[in-house]
């Protein structure tokens, strides 16, 4: 059975996988021993860090929304229908159902145990008490959460990471390398890139807890805005831009036959982008409530010392992402969430 | 490989694990052998017949609507995470990945080659030439169908029949069995009530030309229409009546801890079978359009020996399911879906 096989399987496939469609951003595999769960791989040398680290410190990485806009594109472009046929499609889609374990475990700390009581929940306490007791009071919230873990649970849309926050990401000011995909299962697209920017989200919020008589912060929180806006834009980018390149291909989803007229061939991606805009805003969401009020928590508020300060961090970044997730079919571009975070913000 | 199992392989899976949920409708598997793809099952004795070519005859069968909607709220209630754990669904989510061939084939028939010229494709011509070139340029309808297709493509929502047209139901008065389930595997419950729903519609629009003096087909058409009302609402008030009886289960989707306040399960319930219900609507028009415009038409029209009548007939049920594809959202209810039904047609 598939599901003997183990986290680090499905790492070091996925590694493989997404090192041969995106090198510049993947570590290379060189050894996988199945029976030791050993994977042999390209050490990221110094002065590599992991990039959350980085945004605690306020280093500023002028490549990164190139870089990871490059590795998401290209990663789940082509490991969906809109470059394979099904045949290919459902075999990955079956060996990845081995991959269960790790799939329920982000079921139920992303999508369950923010919204209910749980002895794995913590928070700022007593400051935050109120705010997590109207999480789990809030039907609208808890009806979307449902939606969008169904996608997460039903919709093989492509390869994904399964868990593409800011830790699973090494930088310097010239590389950015994506690792520790053993969360990877074939899943909606916009969870990977809500992930990464909703984590870009937390690590603005956070910001003013890091500012100090030296360094205000206020440069950089406008840099981490400006990453996030990019982000997107190139992701949205480099994305039709495979897809224009490969629109006489082999995908199965858009035949060319029914497809390949330029007024149509519009349509249908202005349609596709506009829905995976939105799911990525839903998980985005999702992924910034539950390091807030779930088991796992984000460095970028942890280390803020000051246990109020934090608070008010991290209510903040709470409230605009509960507003987000219900709000977020409302929002026609990146630039327009950009500024809702600007608003609650001042 | 799942794939070498074959298409009796499949069936046979089926026709158990539908059979085990609603025994009183999946006739009972004595003895498969896989290496002869030989299926020992019961013998659905005279006088059952196709459905197909009972609602051609004219037969009103008092029980369908209640039988059916049992079959369907029962096998996808229960195949689905509303009742299952991930661990359970991924496994047979994963097993069933190995039907692609069949998938293969619905792609093509339904979501494909009516869109496009395609050597398969046969109208009543020369009456039809011009709508079926219309379906060809239609813009909107393709970008619809697109999203039909990813859903049934991408979506593992449950264990469908995935041929639940009238040709695969068996009945007499007062017994009703779904048999030939080859093309079954995890898809979007709307594409099996769809598929019935549908082909009721298209058995609907091809009384006219079944009509004769003896028998103008009135009172038959408003026992179809009401068929179409009593399946559709009866499948709601059981799947719904299964959702509320084990809403503290297992079922991965909706967890007690969460949403068992009643408001919010109202709120969730409202939702789920209203994007069900609108999917429902989608499928059941796509399915309408290939029997009409695709490879593979139906005996309910191919019996009407006047060309120009069937082709009338065509026409109208053609005109219906493209407005039903691209204007399902905006139905509340089968109520409103019946009474365009009725619109178009007087």
């Amino acid at each position: 059975m598939a599901d003997d096989k183990g986290r680090a399987y499905f790492e070091a496939v996925t590694l493989k996988e997404h090192g041969r469609l995106c090198p510049d951003h993947v570590p290379e595999v060189y050894h996988f021993d199945r029976v030791m769960s050993l994977i042999g791989m390209r050490y990221l040398e110094p002065p590599h860090i992991i990039l959350r680290k980085g945004l605690i410190a306020g280093v500023e990485y002028p490549l990164l929304a190139e870089h990871i806009s490059e590795y998401m594109a290209r990663t789940l472009f082509f490991t969906s229908l809109l470059h394979r046929t099904t045949t290919e499609h459902k075999r990955a889609v079956a060996e990845f159902c081995g991959n269960v374990e790790l799939c329920r475990l982000t079921e139920q700390v992303v999508f369950s145990d923010p919204y209910k009581v749980s002895p794995h929940n913590r928070w700022t306490s007593p400051y935050l008490d109120r705010d997590v007791e109207a999480v789990r009071e809030d039907n609208t919230l808890k009806l979307e959460v449902a939606e969008l873990k169904s996608m997460f649970c039903e919709r093989a849309q492509a390869l994904i990471h399964g868990d593409l926050h800011t830790g699973s990401v090494m930088v310097t000011s010239d590389s950015t390398q994506v690792i520790d995909p053993e969360f990877a299962f074939y899943g909606p697209m916009g969870f990977d890139i809500g992930a990464f920017v909703g984590n870009l989200i937390l690590a603005f919020f956070a910001q003013d807890g890091h500012a100090d008589q030296e360094n205000d912060r206020k440069a950089y929180k406008d840099w981490i805005l400006r990453t996030i806006d990019e982000t997107w834009n190139l992701f949205h980018k480099k994305f039709n831009a495979l897809w224009d390149k490969h629109k006489d291909g082999f995908g199965e989803a858009y035949l060319p036959a029914i497809y390949n007229n330029p007024q149509l061939q519009l349509l249908v991606k202005q349609k596709f982008m506009k829905d995976l805009f939105h799911d990525t805003l839903g998980f985005g969401a999702a992924k910034m409530i539950r390091r807030i009020v779930g088991v796992a928590h984000v460095e970028d508020f942890e280390s803020i010392t000051d246990a109020g300060k934090r608070a008010d961090c991290e209510r903040r970044a709470l409230d605009f992402a509960k507003m987000l997730m219900k709000e977020r079919r409302k929002f026609q571009g990146i630039a327009e969430v950009v500024s809702a975070i600007h608003e609650l913000h001042s």
